[in-house]
């Protein structure tokens, strides 16, 4: 993947957490500097898309969350071809009709990615679309008990990410970050990697094992 | 603040660095589900913004950036008033209608402000707004050629954030969440930056001093 045009979609969905989309981007915006990209922002329609929670979710924030909107550039419907999805999690994922969506689209698109990234409870959706039925994923530790009820994925407490063939997932939010750097570290090059981390003034944790917040969110077994 | 409604504006600009924003606001959406906040999205015009550099400026890549737009909700004409302005960095700084623009806007919100953050580059905007003279700041350690420019700021070569009196500075792009965490711990409780970092699985660089960027990018004095 290092000539050709890499073609990346990234969903969003009303309540996506913004930085499980902005931390691994942030790195895709850099590298497309040195390495030809195309990216697609991928929503239900063309409307703007806020990291607010929609009203459809109980939660137990004491007051209205802030949030951000963007700018979807393709509908679930009119997609181009793509070699890399990034699936966010986020609050929105507990609404059905979000979750249900973002999963079949996954399902479809899967079969043609080279590789599937997915970010904090985005792996739930992962699961649901029966791709990671097998196989090892991790997920983001405050939400564990959401993730397990998937029980036909193995799904790993203590890890800052783990990868499973083309598919690779990372725990909570700003681990993301750290999942995107071993990638691009992977698939392009160590070098590449270091080059945008040292930009970004982004120290990488480099272990996919370490993850002090499997204690933390005392998250000990499946 | 820990009470009353926190008013937080962020300005953004054509060509603003991604995660100069997202890092912070991954914070601050997360405390406004505890503490209420009002958030302001502030650009030229109601237009959508990309973090895609404008064509206005000549940079070294190789291949077109790829990029995220976000939507504004208000512009510099129409502001609220506001507690706590976030100055972003970005390639965007060096369109000099941009640069010029923002630093107005700056210099005349400041008075009226609790608060300015930095991120990256942002800081040489604001040293620009005249209102760093004869103090502390600091600035992306890659760019730091940009920033020394301005001679009537102590820049600190060595830091992965500096405060002086109420405007905070971070080093760039990935500093702004370690700045956002210490603020964060000063202004509402180290509890509760501690637990949003929790639920971002975020581990913060809580020394300010710690930045060993100044020696990968060479930047040893003013």
């Amino acid at each position: 993947m290092t000539d050709a045009v890499t073609r990346i979609g990234v969903v969003i969905f009303p309540g996506f957490a913004l930085l499980d989309v902005a931390g691994p981007m942030q790195f895709f915006n850099s590298l497309s500097a040195i390495r030809p990209f195309e990216l697609s922002i991928i929503a239900k329609t063309m409307h703007p898309v806020s990291t607010t929670p929609p009203e459809t979710i109980v939660l137990d924030n004491k007051h209205q969350f802030i949030g951000q909107a963007w700018l979807p550039t393709h509908t679930f419907d009119n997609v181009p071809d793509l070699d890399i999805i990034l699936v966010p999690g986020g609050f929105g994922i507990r609404d059905e009709t979000i979750f249900n969506e973002t999963t079949t689209f996954i399902k479809e698109q899967y079969p043609k990615l080279k590789y599937l990234l997915s970010v904090c409870t985005g792996s739930i959706m992962v699961a649901a679309a029966g791709i990671l039925d097998g196989r090892k994923a991790t997920s983001n530790k405050r939400a564990w008990s959401l993730t397990i009820k998937h029980k036909t994925v193995n799904w790993i407490p203590k890890a800052r990410w783990v990868v499973d063939g083309n598919i690779w997932s990372s725990s909570g939010v700003a681990a993301g970050m750290d999942m995107t750097y071993a990638f691009i570290s992977t698939i392009f090059s160590p070098d590449i990697a270091n080059q945008l981390a040292n930009a970004m003034e982004y120290e990488p944790h480099t272990n996919p094992d370490w993850d002090p917040f499997c204690e933390i969110w005392k998250v000990t077994s499946q």
